[in-house]
């Protein structure tokens, strides 16, 4: 971890343990350089990084103050990295429905950037929060960045084995929503009737170098999922 | 408009004007340096402003890219500010159904951080895009931030008049997002059949003091509307 993730980290934690409530004035930055004996530039980034979480907001010339802490049980649609952390007070688990290397077709391939035909792992997962199925996910991901897949790795947290095993940096997504009538398939996978309603997402994970690595689609529970977004200026 | 959000709208019109594609190298800070004259933290503003747009995208070490520009269509949720704007390639109209001054209520005056019962404007509008319905709005601005508002400014875009008459400054915003099913009502304003999908968010928008000074409800028409989010990192 870098050290203004350190000092991030640390903040976020100091809030939440104080339960530090929204519009509350945090150190300045001298207090803080002072506090963590880091470079002014390592503060800054840190300050960034938790105003573009939604933890804090900066007033220009009057200081740094607390954002409420938003509600729990939202899926936050901010980091391109999966819902295990942001899901945290849940336990969430995925059946793998299907997991296999397949030759690409023209849509997915023009997404990732790929040849048409080339090899890709497609994955389709059901997820749960606490036993209950909140979407239904179809993963297509390059073999050349994703090399080696089964589906005990695609039990678990996907994204963190891309960053801890495959070291894979992930840099920025593009994300699509449609609101869909449910077709009959679909419904049965979620326990819901066709013709309920569902948001349907299509993400396009890029690498930090800017290659596409990862599309997905994924269809939510509309009972059983509810999402956050914080806008930043 | 602050010099670097100018760089920044020069740069982006040079994107779309030429129409590069993604993953286009652009002139590297130096080159940028030396194009417009102005400070170096006026270029990484302005490259920072590109970056959470969507717009570009910085590789360490190797240099800028053009990131594809968004679907066109969709709109863009990441701007606390209204559609006016995102949907700029549509006629985005609205329809007045009702504009007074009313007490507050406890659930609205929580968000809002107000006293129950204190004044504010209540606004509810229709939106269409070329003529179509695409949501539904209801917003509530308390009358210390917004002292006077009539049907003829909420016909077009209020977040215009909060900015150029009010001189009101937005700073972050929070967004919760429910699939849910239409009740009759609603249906009916939307052009549609109780039970259809909808989209819809509960917004929270603060001024850059970090006082909140409008709580919108707004439920979008499912076949009407879609989305798109750029996530960064």
């Amino acid at each position: 971890m870098l050290k203004y993730q350190e000092v991030a980290n640390s903040l976020e934690a100091h809030i939440r343990e104080q339960q530090l409530a929204q519009g509350t004035k945090l150190p300045n930055v001298e207090q803080l350089l002072n506090e963590f004996h880091v470079s002014k530039s390592t503060i800054t980034k840190a300050l960034t990084l938790l105003e573009q979480n939604g933890v804090i907001y900066q007033v220009q010339g009057s200081g740094i103050f607390v954002r409420q802490p938003r509600r729990k049980g939202y899926i936050n649609f901010h980091k391109p990295k999966g819902f295990t952390d942001d899901l945290e007070e849940f336990c969430v688990t995925s059946e793998v429905l299907s997991l296999e290397i397949q030759p690409v077709f023209a849509e997915i391939a023009k997404h990732l950037k790929i040849d048409v035909g080339s090899d890709i792992y497609y994955v389709k997962r059901l997820r749960f929060a606490n036993g209950h199925v909140f979407c239904l996910e179809e993963s297509y991901f390059p073999i050349k960045h994703v090399p080696f897949l089964n589906t005990e790795i695609a039990t678990g947290s996907l994204f963190h084995y891309f960053a801890q095993a495959l070291k894979l940096t992930t840099g920025f997504a593009d994300n699509y929503l449609h609101v869909i009538q449910l077709d009959n398939d679909t419904a049965k996978l979620l326990n819901l009737n066709s013709g309920e309603p569902a948001l349907t997402t299509e993400q396009i994970i890029h690498l930090s170098t800017g290659e596409p690595f990862d599309y997905s689609k994924v269809t939510y529970h509309y009972k059983n999922s509810q999402f956050f977004m914080s806008i930043n200026k």
